[in-house]
Parts: structure tokens; C-alpha cells; sequence
């Protein structure tokens, strides 16, 4: 056992070691050493993502002994996980079990799992190239007494001649390389040359003709980083590659890393170095999947939500964590690569695409540019879901944004059997009208459940909880099924038909696995969902009541998880707006297409510009209706709108207000309320 | 004494340590420990002025013990000097005093004094202010969530407008600071602009109202770097201050740094490194002479000779130290001072000025700004002597432009008894014509050596050696007297009239001073004033041949040795040519000047960027008729060129093969040469 109130701890596999005040929960142990444990519940321990066990034993080499009973027992919080979903294994949540002496803690490999899930890949998009990157190879002339012009001098003008481009400069960090090239080259070299908004510059040179030259479309997510390297010159993607954000290790969301640097000021270096390093890492697998050097990448764009954007800059984000969310920084603007520690070319240069508010950043941006509303006469509504769901409406005529704060419930959090999507996650879910019956596919098997495959194959992964797309269709499903009514509540009565709705005290749940570890749908998980999406919808009504009417021609669901989302049950649950299901659809990584647009092609660069400039931003809470669209669209799918476009292709339970088919079950909804 | 083959040396009294190889040098020891020990000779025991002495005894809180035999005997070279100058106190030299066992060695105060002695100042010239910053206080209108526009942005729109610069951006660096300034102005601010030949940048930024803001003008020598720290709205030079440069540990002169870098190619970032150190520690001394801030300074104006200018750029100077002499860069350009580890202020911006040569710096490009010949329609020949003479000839018509590599002799060094100037320093000579008696004046002392408070004066500072204007003077008044012929030699004839003259094996030598440490002036001094003085001269020549003709209307002499040469002499001894003596004159700091004219006015900075780009380069060595000008120019004054207009205000001894008035001096003369 420990002494003066430390104890020692060393996490495997990692090795990662340190010393920690008696009492310290291990999760807070792991994340001061860097040691990757997931939560997703805010170290509520409600999640369960962040099990551990005890290695015990005594460990010589490490002089210390480790023992189970080192963890304090078991708080009412774990004793509450536990109880609904046993711990196997001597399991233990991290965020719950406090340190009472030394211990050598293993993190599971489901743990650390979903660190490798990243669903952003690079979208199939032919990009028109047009890159600010441009390669001339000269033939400069030798250096001669009589006409004694500096060797960089000479090579500027016969680049600017060769380029046409009078007012070129080099990048002054290149002189020192100039000479040096120039003779490796016998006087033959090729130049690269910036040139943007601003005047030109030489950013890069090297002897002899000419090579692929790489750009590098990034985008910033909370969660993940994806990076996309691309051809500049015929547009191609031609490696991708993701990576799990590590500021996670400061804040599991956004606005836990805004609290954290309010707190720890001078820790905001290092938000920011981690974020650039993780770049850097991610560079140096995308250069080695093509045979490449981190020299030939000169260009890239980047874009991310305000938080991450200015974090990735250096900057401060603590403004943007309260009204009025002032950004430090909105436009688009170049710098050069040397600025942000990003080890491509020395001379390389980043385009920041621009964002458009204090909760809609560069990656609504970058989307809106993919997608390009502005360009059709049709009314299109753009959402990406995430922590905060980024709201864009409209056409040709008019643009609006806006945000809504749906928190994390469709990406697993705050749901009990919530987590990310990864491999064991239930993903789609059907309900037998009339046995209410479940059947539901996993990620990672190919088979429903109910299939002959998929007991032979769900061994591999095991069935660990519920993803936002299966908590979608879960909760549409029992409200199509009359297993909640249209405001949400759980039928008890229902009871008497299956034995999948179970009591927990006042309320009620529906067990969907009651097999291995047993995962179901509680009321509060409803109750979350109908929050979120209710929180989403209001946003896009304030918009619509802002445009003047209601009518939307197509819905793009952008971002991981809406290319997963099925349109047809978010629109059932009242997620997105009615519209003509054959217009709705996933777009993917929009954001992350954006980017590579604007790295490839200068004119999507000002056509971003422009659109952000004359974008018109809503901000949500400012606006009087939000309150009222909110209350409304608590119900499923809404206490007002018809959703007749929906109705005509799905049968849905009447609206309130109306007389239901089924006289019975409005009846005892009408009971409730009272 | 040591054991296994290593020494330990402590320097006093700079207390630095460490052990060296037996057998080290001395003054190698010194060098690698960085102690500052004054050598003009290149190590080979000839200049003296490495002097060292052992301090004796066991030091025990060091662990050693020190002792005079720990140093080897002396070497011949330490012989023939001792032999020549006797050395005081148990002195020794250090580059010929070789380590043999553990040492505390004691560098006496001269020999670290010549560091402290930098003549360049800041001329009174004015120069009228156009400088490239301004500063504009506005307000800014504060973040609105209606209309979401970042910060900076809404920062940049204000001073643009304010300003009327439509083009303006801000410098990446400063987004990280802005949002913090902003509100600590209360939204009112002051941004400085920066805004020279390319489109204008917000370099910095401060809460209220605007400031006193500062530029740099720095001239960065091979032995001296000056430094005067000018305010950028009057003009005024308000704090100047100099500081030798660092480099010289690396090598004395400039080729001799260039070799050390061709060598060692891996020390070129030290190099770099320890100039950029040395100007750092100058702007502090200059700001806090002024009370003002680093961040205060923002704009700075630098130049040097090609070496310098590329070695504080970091660039490898090698290419410089060998025909075609090819500069890596020559034209002006603008760079952030970040780029340089400047500490002034973070968006801080410096401006090179152009080089004119491989071997005609900006150096010279400034002082050809400050003379500006090209703005008249008299020939102005403009010299800056150090260990190469940049030479500019010309008018409005047409300007010229050469070095030549005169060595640096007039620098004291390759002289017996030269130094450089410093107290105890002869720098003025006369010689009675009749009794061949020497009379002196010595830099710190204001009487000259036959006056009455000499005597008492000179104790403080001692006659130490021969400065630059001193061996011009000598060698010139010993012209004058007979002493020496028209082709420098010394009349061993002239032993019979004055005991002055003695014999040096097959030479003679003129004794000037016989009490303390001689003085003498030897024919190899000769020599080597006639080898420098010729090279200057035939460097001239070259220039004017190409002009076309050999009318000279005013002679400049730059440089800080050009200011103290008496032109009088110069021309005796046909360092300058012919030319109305009322026209000839020291410039003083000429190219202290130019910095500061083109650090203070964006006009100065076209005016010399033009200047260079139509300015003629002479390689004198390409030029067949350098050896037949440098021959003639071995001839005091000149073999073939009459110096009319100088013969008119002195009476010169005759040219050779004119008839004399003398005719026994030229029968003697004729007869040494058979």
C-alpha cells in the first residue's frame, strides 16, 4: 500500500505510469498520463465505456503490489451500472473507482477500441482542379562577375518570366537553400509558386523537373481528425486517414475543452500542440501510403468548428464559450505552414476556409460549399449532426444558418446503452407490429439478428450497446408501434402483451437484447432523444419562419453519423422536417469534401468567401420562438406540423388533437397527461 | 598536473572553464570558451596582442593547481617578438603559449579592451520620416451575435477604412492576441500598419491610444556591429550604441570566417546565431537607454558587406569566398523580423538593403544613398576602407562600382606594431625635416608627445601601438623627410643622421618610439601599406578607365577609419587620388547613415533599390589592367599620375625620372635599384 497519500499506478498495455493522491479516480489517473480510457458519459457512470481491471499481483521490477481491493468499492453510481449490466470480469468503471492504493490497471482493448473508428473518408467527388500550387521548371543563368546579381534574384525573375508573374517574391526562409540547389541542379531547378489572393511567392524549390506535388484537406472534428492527401494537379484523393482528436484527454466535448482552458489557461500551448502533433502524425502516414515525402505536400485547407479552429490556431477559445460567442477570428485567410509547426514543405501554406458564427464553423462552411444550396432555386436544408447540430436553409435567393444545441445523445452519450459507432453497436432495429418483437443488424456483422448468419458471426464482435442510428430507429419503430405515444411515454399498459416493457420504478423500459449483456431502451433515453431532436427542429423552424415559409425541396444529412441516419425514421421521430423522402439523403463527409474543394480549386475558395459573407446567421437563442418550436417539437413527430408528405407514404399514429384510428390508446394517453 | 592527456584552463576574469588536449594553443583555449582575447595577427606571433599570464598557485575550490611552467617555453615566434618588445610581467602570447598542464590564466584588460572601443555613431544628417509603419487608434464596433464577424476581422475593417487601405490583412501571429487587447482597450485600439512595396499587413496591436514607436538602423561590420534606434515619426536617432561582433572568435577577418564555415559547415547556424545574440543584447541597451519596450521597435533597416549579410540571414557565405564570388541574394527585400529570432516586436518587419557585389555589400549600397553622387553632376568617388575598399565613382550620369581587396592593414593588423584604434593607439605622426625627430599624438591623450601635459597623461593609457591614420601618417611624413624613396624604400643611408634608423638584417627600420614599448616602423610595414594603398588605388583607376576620364570633383571617405584618416596624407602617400584637397573629407558612418535613411523613409528605400539596379559593377579582378594600375600605385605617391592639383599645396619630393631638386636623394635612389 501507498504512503503518504500517493499510490503508484501503471496503466497496461501502455506502460504508462505515475503517482496519484489516494482517493484519485482512475479515469483522471489515465487521462493525466495520456492513456486513452473512452467515456462518453462525463464520468457520470453511466456509460460504461471506461471499464478497467486490476492486474494483481506484485510486480518486482516495479517494486509495488497490486492488489483489487487498492480501488475504493464500488460508489452508488457503479453499483447502478452494475445492477442493470453486470461487470464481467471483475470489471470496474474508471470514472468511478477512486484509487486507494498501488495498482497496475489494464485497460481493455474494447476501451480503446473505438480510438481507431473513423467513419470520414473521402467522399468520390471530381474536383475541377485549379490549385494555388503551380511548378515551373527554368534554367536560371550562372553567376558572372560582370553581372553580379544575387543567384536567388536571378532565379526570381526567370521564374516570374517563365509564370508570368511580374510581382513574384521568394519566401525569405528559402534563400538560405537557393545556392545549394541551384549547383545540385546544374542550373536547371523547378520552383513552386504560391499564388492565391495575395501577390505570388516562391515557396519551394528543388533541382531538376518537375514532381507530384500534394495538398491536404483536414477536418478538425471534436472526436476525430480525418486527412485527406490529393493530387493537385488531377485532383485525385489519393490517401486518407483519421485519428481520434487527443484533445479528447482535456474534454470530451466541445465546450469541456472551453471550460478547461477558462480554467487552465496556461494549458491552452498544449491543447494546441497536441491537435498540430496528431496532424503531423496523421501527415506522416498519409505521405508514406503513397511513397511521398513531406516536402511535396505544399499546400492544404482546413476546416473545423470555431472550437477546434481556433484551438488549431493557438487561439484562445474561451470567448466562444459564453454570449456572444464572439469568434476571434471568422474570415478566411493564408498562412504559411511554419506558423502552425506543421511539418510539410517549409515554404508550404494553409488555407483557413472561413466560419460563419460563434457555433457555425468552417466545417458548415466547407459543407455549405459542397453541397452549394446558393447555386439552386430549390429550398434545400443542410444539417450535420453532432454535439451541435449546424443548420443551413435556403437557395439561390437567400442563405441561412444557424445552430441548434442537440447535445450528445445521437452520437451514444446520455443514453444508457449508448456509445459510438464501432463494432458491436446496434445500428438498425425493427419492432414486429404485432408481436413487438425486435429484430437488429450490428456493425460489424452482416446479418440481422433474426438472419441464420448471425449467430455464428456476432461471437467476433459481441452486441455492446446502441448507436445514434439504431437509437433513431428504436425509438420510431416503438412510437410506430404504439409503445410510445406521441409524446414520448413508454406504455406500461403493454406490458400485458410482451415481457420486453419492464418496470424501473415510475417509468418504464423495453429490453431490445436480453441475451450476454442486456441492453434496453429507458425512458430517460427517450426523453434524451426527443430533447435532441427537438433542439434540432426548432433551430429549423426559426430558420423557415425567417425565410418567410415552410416549404423544403431536399434535406442533406452531412457528417458521419447522417450518412448512417435513415431519413425515413428521423422524419418518423420528427428530426428533420416533412419533405419528399425520395430528396432526402446522406451527403457524407460534406465538411471534409469542402475541404479538398477548396484545396484543390482557388475559385471554391472564393465562392466560400462569398457565401459565408452573405450567409445570413441566426442565432438561435436570441430568438424569441425558439421556446415555442421547442415544446412542439417534443412530440413525435410534432405537436403541430401535419408531416403530410410522411403520412402519405407511412402510416403514422394520428396527431393529438386529431381522433385516432385507435380511440383506446389516445384515450389512455389523454389519461396520463392528467 | 594533468593525467590523461587533458588540461583544465579557468579564464580570468571572466571565470569560464574548461579542459583542452595538451598542446592547445592558448588562445584556441580561449576561443573555444568563447573568452574574448584580441589577436590581429592570425596566430602568428607578430601582433602581441594576445598577451595572457599565469596565475600561480593551488586553487582549491577548483581542485587545481596552476603554475607559470604549466605553459611550454616560448616558441621562436614568442622569441623574436620578446626579443623585439620585451614582455612585461611575466607575460606570454597566447596564440604561441601552449597548455601542458592545468592553468588559471589571466586575460590582461587591453587585450579584452579593443571590444569596448566601436567609433561608429550616428551622423547628424536629417532625414525626413516616410517610414513604412503608421498607427491608427480606432474603435471598434463590439461582437454581436446578429452579425457573428470575427474579432480580427471586424479589427481589419476599421483600420482599413481608417487607414484607406482596402487591401489590408492581418499577420497570423496576432490572432492569438487580439480578442485579449481588444477588451482590454474597452474596443479602442491602435494598430500599426505596415505598408512598404507590398500590399499592407496589421503587424501589431495595443489597447488605446498610440505610442512612441521605434525603428532599428543597423550596420553589421566584420569587427564592429552599430546599432541606433531611431523614432519613426520624427526621425530623431534617439539612442545609438555599438558592440563588437561576436563572429571574430570564428575568424578576424571576413574570409577568414568564410573558410572557417567552408570547414565546418555544421557551426554555420552559430555563426548565425551569435550575431543575431549580439544585436538582441543591443536593442535591449538601446531600448532601456530610452525607457522604451522591445515591442516597441517595428521596423528595423539592416546592412553589412555580403558576408555579413549572409551570414546573419544564415545563409552559407561560401560561395562568396571564390571567383565568380556569387551572392545568394543580392536584391533588397523585406522579411518578418520572426524570421531572424529578432526580440523586437513579434510582427515586427526588417528591411535588407540590397548588396551591390560579391565583394560590394549594402554596406556600401547605404553609404551610396547617404552621398547620393547619383543626384549630381560633379564625379564623386565614394570609399569605405576596411579589409576590402568598396569603391563608387560616378555622377547622375552613370555610377560605378568595385572593391578592392586591400587587406587589413589599415586596420593595424600585418603592421609590427599596429592595433586597432583604441586608447593608447598612435594615431597622429609628425617628423621634423631637419632633425628627422619624431613627434606623436596617441588616442586618449588630447597633447601631442612634445607638449607639456603629455607626460603626465600618457601614463594612464600607455603608447601601446599604431592605428590605421597613425601608419598613414608615418609612412607619408617619412616620404616627406627623405626618410624613404618614392618607391618605399628606407634610406639605411640616413642611419648616419639620426639614430633613429636602425638595421633589421638586410632592411632598416625607423624607431618612433624608443621609451616604454618600442615603436618602430619597419619596411615590411612599408610594404604592407604600399601593397593596401596600391590595391585601392588600382581599383580606382579601373573605375575611372571604364568612365572614361580621370577628373575627380570630391572624394568621400566613409567608414569609421575614413573618418580619422587626415585626407592630406592619404593623398601623399597616393591612397586617394589627385584631387582639390578642399573637396576630400571623411563622411563619417556613411553607411549608418543609409541604414537609417532607408529605415526612416520608404522613398530612400526605391531610391537605393534603383540605385543598385543601374549602378556598374567592375570585377577588378577580370580587368587586364589591374596589375599595370597596382604596380604603378606601389610608387609613393604613383609611378605615372603627376598629383598636380596636391604638388600645388605641397611641396612632394619629384617623381622619379623627373629631374629632382634633390639630385643627390634621386642619384641614391637610382643606384638601389641596380
Amino acid at each position: 500500500m501507498a504512503d503518504s497519500g500517493q499510490a503508484r499506478v501503471i496503466f497496461q498495455p501502455s506502460g504508462r505510469r505515475g503517482s496519484f493522491a489516494i482517493g484519485t479516480p482512475v479515469l483522471d489517473a489515465a487521462r493525466a498520463l495520456g492513456v486513452y480510457v473512452e467515456s462518453v458519459c462525463g464520468g457520470r457512470g453511466i456509460c460504461g465505456r471506461c471499464q478497467i481491471s486490476v492486474c494483481e499481483g506484485t510486480f518486482a521490477k516495479e517494486g509495488l503490489t497490486s492488489a483489487a481491493d487498492h480501488l475504493a468499492p464500488a460508489s452508488d453510481a457503479e453499483a447502478r451500472y452494475a445492477a442493470l449490466r453486470p461487470l464481467a470480469d471483475r470489471r470496474r468503471l474508471g470514472c468511478q473507482a477512486r484509487i486507494l492504493g498501488d495498482l497496475v490497471v489494464d485497460v481493455p482493448s474494447e476501451a480503446q477500441t473505438n480510438r481507431q473508428i473513423v467513419r470520414k473518408r473521402a467522399e468520390a467527388r471530381r474536383i475541377d482542379p485549379d490549385p494555388a500550387v503551380s511548378q515551373w521548371t527554368v534554367s536560371v543563368a550562372e553567376p558572372d562577375m560582370e553581372t553580379p546579381r544575387g543567384d536567388a534574384d536571378r532565379l526570381r525573375e526567370a521564374v516570374a518570366a517563365a509564370a508570368g508573374l511580374a510581382d513574384l517574391s521568394i519566401d525569405p526562409p528559402l534563400l538560405p537553400r537557393v545556392q545549394a540547389i541551384l549547383r545540385k541542379g546544374g542550373w536547371t531547378v523547378t520552383a513552386a509558386v504560391y499564388r492565391d489572393a495575395s501577390a505570388p511567392v516562391l515557396i519551394d524549390l528543388w533541382p531538376g523537373g518537375p514532381k507530384p506535388l500534394y495538398g491536404l484537406a483536414v477536418d478538425i472534428g471534436s472526436t476525430t481528425i480525418a486527412a485527406h492527401l490529393c493530387d493537385l494537379a488531377s485532383g485525385r484523393t489519393v490517401a486518407s486517414a483519421g485519428t481520434s482528436n487527443p484533445q479528447i484527454r482535456f474534454g470530451e466535448d466541445l465546450m469541456s475543452r472551453v471550460s478547461y482552458v477558462q480554467m487552465n489557461p496556461s494549458r491552452l500551448p498544449e491543447l494546441t500542440r497536441v491537435v498540430r502533433d496528431a496532424i503531423n502524425a496523421l501527415i506522416g502516414k498519409l505521405v508514406g501510403d503513397v511513397d511521398a515525402q513531406r516536402s511535396d505536400v505544399l499546400d492544404a485547407a482546413f476546416v473545423g468548428n470555431p472550437v477546434m479552429h481556433h484551438l488549431f490556431l493557438g487561439i484562445d477559445p474561451t470567448e466562444l464559450g459564453g454570449a456572444p460567442f464572439a469568434l476571434a477570428v471568422s474570415d478566411a485567410f493564408v498562412l504559411p505552414t511554419r506558423d502552425l509547426d506543421l511539418d510539410i514543405s517549409l515554404g508550404g501554406r494553409v488555407y483557413m476556409l472561413p466560419c460563419i458564427a460563434g457555433h457555425v464553423g468552417a466545417d458548415a462552411a466547407a459543407a455549405t460549399l459542397s453541397e452549394a444550396p446558393y447555386a439552386s432555386d430549390e429550398i434545400t436544408l443542410l444539417v450535420d449532426i453532432g454535439t451541435n447540430a449546424e443548420i443551413v436553409l435556403g437557395s439561390r435567393d437567400r442563405l441561412l444558418a444557424a445552430s441548434s444545441p442537440t447535445g450528445p445523445a445521437f452520437e451514444g452519450a446520455e443514453i444508457s446503452c449508448g456509445q459510438r459507432a464501432a463494432p458491436g453497436a446496434i445500428e438498425r432495429v425493427r419492432i414486429d407490429r404485432e408481436t413487438l418483437e425486435p429484430r437488429f443488424k450490428v456493425i460489424g456483422v452482416d446479418d440481422w439478428s433474426d438472419e441464420a448468419g448471425f449467430a455464428d458471426r456476432i461471437d467476433q464482435v459481441g452486441v455492446t450497446g446502441i448507436c445514434g442510428s439504431g437509437i433513431i430507429e428504436v425509438v420510431a419503430e416503438m412510437f410506430l408501434c404504439g409503445l410510445i405515444t406521441e409524446d414520448g411515454v413508454i406504455d406500461g399498459a403493454l406490458a400485458e402483451r410482451t415481457p420486453r416493457i419492464v418496470r424501473n420504478g415510475r417509468t418504464f423500459s423495453y429490453v431490445l437484447v436480453d441475451e450476454g449483456i442486456p441492453i434496453s431502451v429507458t425512458q430517460t433515453d427517450i426523453r434524451s432523444i426527443q430533447l435532441a431532436k427537438a433542439a434540432l427542429y426548432a433551430g429549423v423552424k426559426l430558420l423557415q419562419d425567417r425565410l418567410g415559409f415552410d416549404r423544403i425541396d431536399r434535406i442533406r444529412l452531412a457528417g458521419a453519423f447522417g450518412s448512417y441516419i435513415d431519413p425515413r425514421y428521423a422524419m418518423v421521430i420528427g428530426l428533420i422536417p416533412d419533405c419528399d423522402l425520395a430528396h432526402v439523403g446522406g451527403v457524407g463527409n460534406a465538411a471534409g469534401t469542402g475541404a479538398r474543394m477548396a484545396l484543390l480549386n482557388r475559385q471554391h475558395r472564393r465562392e466560400v468567401e462569398e457565401t459565408v459573407r452573405r450567409i445570413e446567421k441566426i442565432e438561435t437563442a436570441l430568438e424569441p420562438r425558439f421556446q415555442e418550436h421547442f415544446v412542439n417539437a417534443m412530440a413525435l413527430p410534432n405537436k403541430v406540423d401535419p408531416f403530410d408528405r410522411l403520412r402519405a407514404e407511412i402510416v403514422l399514429p394520428p396527431p393529438s388533437g386529431l381522433p385516432g384510428e385507435d380511440g383506446e390508446a389516445n384515450g389512455r394517453r389523454r389519461r396520463r397527461r392528467r
